[in-house]
């Protein structure tokens, strides 16, 4: 099956080469024309520009967007709707504000141009694993690209079935979910990350306790000398919190305990945040998730004003100096 | 290898079925004489009482106390200090608080009695999936003990292997870990469960923004009709977000996508608090181990009296009628 | 003074009273013909309708707006702005959110028409001491409105001066300030709405740990019997945590220390919510300010779906069974 | 009336002033010979050592001990209790954990010593505002000592009365409260401190949502100008977040808004602590204080190791480079 592919960063590269294997003629496009080489080289068609681009495809088309979520996809999409046909099909693959898809989509039906959210879950680990893939769009669109996401999802495996889906939509079993109109696919995405921010909180804690049960400002009698690797391993195996990203603290608590590479300031995404405000939207009290976020916003920020005026009360009743060493 | 097994709940029975099937020798005994006849006609070697189990065994000996913590393990294992002697070996497989289990140690120890703790998860799964330990002890008592520790392990399964491990201690690929002296498999596990509850209360905020997106509450326009089934199943494929707890919220879903049977009251137990209160003892910010805690304090509860007291300030210095309706 | 004012519920009928008792001339207007019929018999001029309020006025025209922030203020500013000439000034003294007003001057000014952003806090009180007003706007038009926000403040008072303000803008110290442009004042006082959730729950939540250490449930000799109110009154005199909102919870607690009447259901309004979605955009970890509001929404809610989820897991991994009784 | 003072720090020496100041009768005591020497030039009679205090005083005697909490404490209450007699009094004046007063209450008891805790409020303020005191112990003991309470606490003041209190306890309302029995008046002073966290967070928070809308990261559309020491100031005159802490940030803020001097790194006491842990011993949702607390452990700590965690699953499924810049 023919598809349009912009944006050629490690998501949309490699979401090319997992199409390509499957067998999929996909053409690519990039402004940065060697990742368009690189592709090309590989089997995909380049295209010169979007113009190019769309005239390399069969009516109805699909151009699947992989950009950065704001400007860039914004743009790539308003430029697309004015070159594309009624009954084609343009993909939102990045991290779109699912409220952004609504809007666009309800922009883009009066021309018949269907619009379709791909919520996608994977990382740099997609390639050789599948793709989890969230999707928000009109029936007949994500019917119609079926077989693109069949291609990209992990499909299988060798994961258990859970009882009881033998009446259910198969292609949830295979990686990938139509969750309804155009947005909810990223509305989910958006909580999937959401839940990411919470799980990984629960373990960066859980083994905080653990780390600084070594340390050597505790009493010698109450210290204990526990491997974090070790622990992150035997937890893979038959405990109540193994899971994906436990896997991945294992490799990385195993390449070096101390973690010393890495300075501890965490990036967050609008997902995160979005999450929360969701949220906050609906009246949910989101503790976990807002904890989570908040652990992040912190880790990138020196001495917050807060904690100084903190420091300011504490010396104006109490006479206690937290005053900087000069 | 011989074994006692006190205590023959749902653990302790299944710890003695595991081990039968691996050809070791258990002598077990419970309260219960009912239990004990059950076990005992799978080809365990059931006792009277507790002088009976210790009689039954060749020294040095092992007995595994599966009870309750608290008040009856820590009876249990004063009543067997008395009857054992040197060499002998106490493990308490239960979820004892991990300073007790130091204070134990110290306190058999000039008996020459060895004690292990066990920090033991798999719940009703163990069984079949094998249980994966936690054990803090003696480097001797533990070595000795290997066997058992070895059967009752998941083993290696089909679990990817952890790049880097080859050097290292391969007891922690099969499922159990000498954490270190007594306390410290306990003080594993009470991490392990503090962990769990950030992980479930991650999943149960991000399950509910979802639902609530459903809500017939909002304007149509804005609601989405998302399948929690679906979510939790598609969500196991691929996804940053899977886990075993998410295989089992998938199953739950699948069978109830409103989970009408329960309730909502979510019962805590001692390890979660204790996991809070040694953050705390540490210094160490554990703001979503703490808030999937209150979660579940706050669940059992009907209107709190903090809830009244916020009203009633309201009423005071804003005129808002919070009243009850009668 | 000459000022018109819409809206004459508890807040906007309050500060007519106000700025008549301090000799000003209020034009006042409700749809409401009962309170306009009230307070003009306190001696307000009452208005048949808006065109009647502003012809009754003396150009430059200044309309104090007391209504429900959204609609209903959004509807009457807007007709306003058709019946308003170069020079008039629309005031908004309910609880827009700021970004509302920002755009909401950006309109008026090509008309020439000021708009001002008035946060007021006080609530019942503010009648007898007086408002406390957070201002937005230009300073030409908030300048010429000086009698008006002097009437309505509490002035000095007996409070304590701070040092140092000598050389500063003294208006502060009469208990109200011209934040900055449009939409401050608002900003402003959102912050103050989002700091007082955070002050009331400190409260709540100690007052419930008080209250806790009286019950029936603990050992006799884990027990005390406190006195809430007493605790409560004590506070007041000379501890650090002396305040308004102690005061009134003395009040609410002497009259009935159980508070009985309150059911403990929690209404939040649009500031709350604002304030933690503000400090999310700024990335400022806003931990307490979040859990003030989730504990809200939390107590309006019975059991929710994520606590139902919690229950699923368990009894999937534990045999946990957390159902419903029948 | 007689009292004896160990420990002339800044509350125990400005206890003894109060005292003084009320006419009574002070034998003082500390290791440190030139507090002891000053207190005793300010018409307080010194005492050589612990021995010679206890024979300066008339029976029955009371001695009120102002020392760190933990070590210092305990020896020298362990010291008193073997010189003094029955029907001495010794009161804690200091920090202690509530069950270390019952234990020692219980310990004095069959030797006819009353024990007596107070809880004392009020800072570097107290000799001026007087304490506020909240105080266990038996009946007898805090009403022989009556004199001595009513001296240092603050008295009615100017604070206006809260109406319904005239048929109850009227030391209340002059700043000292006879809580229970042993224990009680550290208990309410350990949640009475555990508030105070929760309340300097909120204004925290506040505060920093506010400073950072004048961030010049921000667009300058977005942007404010706020005046972070006037903001202070008005809030303290009428509005419902007055208080006293916001007094003292007033005075703090007007200093210097950018509170410069001080690094933001906070501590805390003991008390802070045990209010979280007897909320968990209880089944409070605390999560205000809880967050209250952890802002200062974070605040003193470099990137955590669990920060480091988060950023080496990024990395690991996602290839999010947070690493250190070499």
């Amino acid at each position: 099956m023919q598809l349009g592919i912009v944006g050629l960063g490690r998501m949309g590269g490699n979401i090319a080469r997992r199409l390509k294997k499957a067998g999929h003629d996909c053409v690519v496009w990039d402004r940065n024309e060697a990742a368009v080489q690189e592709l090309g080289g590989e089997g995909n068609r380049p295209a010169g520009d979007l113009t190019d681009l769309v005239a390399k495809l069969d009516a109805p088309r699909a151009i699947w967007v992989m950009l950065p979520a704001g400007g860039p996809t914004e743009m790539t999409i308003a430029t697309l709707a004015g070159m594309l046909s009624p009954g084609d099909v343009i993909i939102d693959g990045g991290n779109t504000f699912y409220k952004d898809d609504i809007r666009r989509a309800a922009e883009l039906e009066p021309k018949g141009i269907h619009y379709i959210d791909v919520g996608t879950s994977g990382g740099v680990w997609g390639l050789e694993r599948g793709y989890c893939m969230m999707i928000g769009g009109t029936k007949e669109a994500v019917d119609r690209l079926d077989p693109i996401f069949a291609a990209l999802a992990p499909g299988l495996g060798e994961i258990p079935r859970t009882p009881g889906r033998e009446e259910r939509d198969s292609r949830v079993e295979h990686g990938y979910m139509h969750c309804g109109p155009a947005g909810s696919g990223h509305f989910v995405k958006m909580v999937h990350n959401g839940i990411e921010y919470g799980l990984m909180q629960a373990y960066a804690e859980g083994f905080e306790i653990l780390k600084k049960k070594n340390s050597d400002a505790l009493p010698e009698n109450e210290r204990f000398t526990l491997d974090m690797a070790d622990v992150a391993e035997v937890w893979r195996r038959g405990s109540v919190v193994s899971s994906w990203l436990l896997d991945l603290s294992a490799i990385a608590l195993t390449k070096d305990e101390h973690l010393s590479d890495f300075p501890g300031e965490v990036a967050d995404s609008g997902e995160g945040r979005w999450t929360v405000m969701a949220a906050i939207e609906e009246a949910v009290s989101a503790e976990v998730l807002s904890a989570a976020l908040y652990t992040r916003f912190r880790s990138r920020q020196d001495h917050t004003f807060g904690e100084k005026l903190l420091s300011a009360m504490r010396f104006q009743f109490g006479g206690h100096t937290e005053f900087k060493s000069k």
